[in-house]
């Protein structure tokens, strides 16, 4: 009996798209508002899909207490209320572009977790704008 | 042409997570306040997937007023406002967790639906913890 | 300058609607489904709004930090994953619609909140069905 | 570094369902209300999923401005408050059901995007009942 | 104790904003894409609140069951899958702007329940539009 | 016929609480992680509400077209994708928190909008947690 389960978890932070490779010309023509130097931010809303075998002696997947306290660990208490360029080593080098942030989120997730469950993170910078990975 | 469709429904019902195998300590230890002997509930919602080809005559999948009305007949009429360990005969010896909740619902509407369609059901147990069968 | 401020929080239960003085003919008759004797379940989200004068130092009306916590202690750890009827003290006698929960709640948070606020509670049974105290 | 990008865009629209080689009567009896010949509307909206490769210069699988803006000149422009029996040209001889709506929607998305990009379109005609293409 | 109870409901429908009096230059222009001669549509989500004293025996303000019959019996079969210009008496002579329907709305409910509670409406166009009747 | 209507629009911003009178310490201990001095951010969603009396002629209280641009022109184009403390004037000595965002948001509308129609404002910063003004 192979299922999926899901579970949300949110964080709010600040961010910035810039590539230092390229003049501040070219990096306001392609990331446009999203340039701007002093930072704007997000509501972000994650998603997390662990699919496996159902434990016939619980009926879970994975006890979703568990799931939760690792994406709080690991995931909130690194982003909430961070700025993810300045304070989330992860991105010192790597645009926080939504899908970056996602494969970030999923890195540091399939460590946490055992290697039985297929992983895959869905995150939300807005309502109307989301990722996902794997695709 | 093939496609899926989706139906959404719900039903509000109490249960409790229990392993009679287990002591009473064990059972606490690992469900936790789901274990709460008095239950405790939920508004659980549902979405039913069907994928197929498309009636040319129709341009329908399948009618979703009757894929809405063997929801209700053999899903809502049996398991909304009831409590899922008392009332329900599929949870007498099985775990109401929200994956075997999903498997058993998965498996009555199986045999409502044409074998044609394949068939996937999402359960939300909450708005942040949900289940989806098969994976 | 006088402002609401809103906090949303959720718990999940189960109850069972019941008049004691009255047959259990008519018990069914008025309450329906919401009779079961084996009980059924709601996610029940409640939003609270307080209203007075905004500090000028902090710019807060209150820390919702500190309301979080006050919802937390007297409302989440009371209600949660728990029966009403059966496990909550102030239902013992009371019939736990969504009318009589929405009044319990408020008299409850009206104790542990600064009189200085004005109180208002909302509380969603279903997305479908609420009730606001006082009107 | 394979991804997945999500756009939701909406419009309103009113429809009929008919089946023009089909008496009034069956017309009636297949389609229900929704044949009503005055028409009826819906506010529809729109996933649309890209899947790729992130480009490594932007952090991005595409800029979802050029996306919005895609969607916008291709889908709402043409969509958004019209008649789509009578005002879309594409539904001049086919039903208007969710369907065939996802799948005129994924046709025209698919010659204004790039080869490259996995293409997936869903479309909500109502909270409750949705549709995507392809399955 | 006086407190106040909500129920939603929706329906489904086309309308065009027209005045009859007006050139349809000026229509066009007041009402731009709203005046489409062939008629767009929307999901309308609809809020009722009453507001009086709960009824010491049931712990209800009204059965919620019976709200939503009068809701459907009155509202829902006259304006679902409608054409609100067309097919429903009251916009023969009134232009169906959201005001109005909610107005219409209110007028037809305020018929139907007992003169002890009051009664508001709040009627969704989109999620983003909607208005509240009385004020 | 006096009637309210609401508008709702979003903008993605960066801000950081913070009082120049108080000690790094005592910022820190009364604004906790909302202190972060390099920032951190929000979709701020915004409710904008006007009431008065329908105009006979359109149906309308107002075009909601013009009170969206309104919303554009004034709040979205100068908040979207800000730093609130650097990039927004009126915070350069306010602090922006929920509250203070709210009554700069009703001061900048209040002008830009005629003197019949009373405003109210709602701003969410998360989904959870948002005010009103005035109460």
């Amino acid at each position: 009996m192979r299922i999926s389960v899901f579970r949300r978890a949110h964080f709010n932070a600040a961010h910035r798209l810039h590539n230092p490779n390229w003049s501040e010309e070219k990096n306001r023509e392609v990331f446009g508002l999203c340039n701007n130097p002093s930072f704007h931010g997000h509501n972000y809303e994650l998603e997390v899909k662990l699919t496996g075998e159902v434990d016939p002696e619980t009926g879970y997947l994975i006890d979703l207490k568990i799931l939760k306290d690792i994406i709080y660990e690991h995931i909130e208490q690194r982003f909430d209320h961070k700025n993810l360029n300045l304070d989330v080593p992860e991105f010192a080098h790597l645009n926080p572009t939504a899908e970056n942030i996602c494969f970030v989120i999923w890195n540091i997730l399939r460590q946490q977790l055992p290697e039985k469950f297929e992983l895959k993170v869905r995150l939300y910078e807005t309502p109307r704008n989301y990722v996902e990975y794997p695709a």
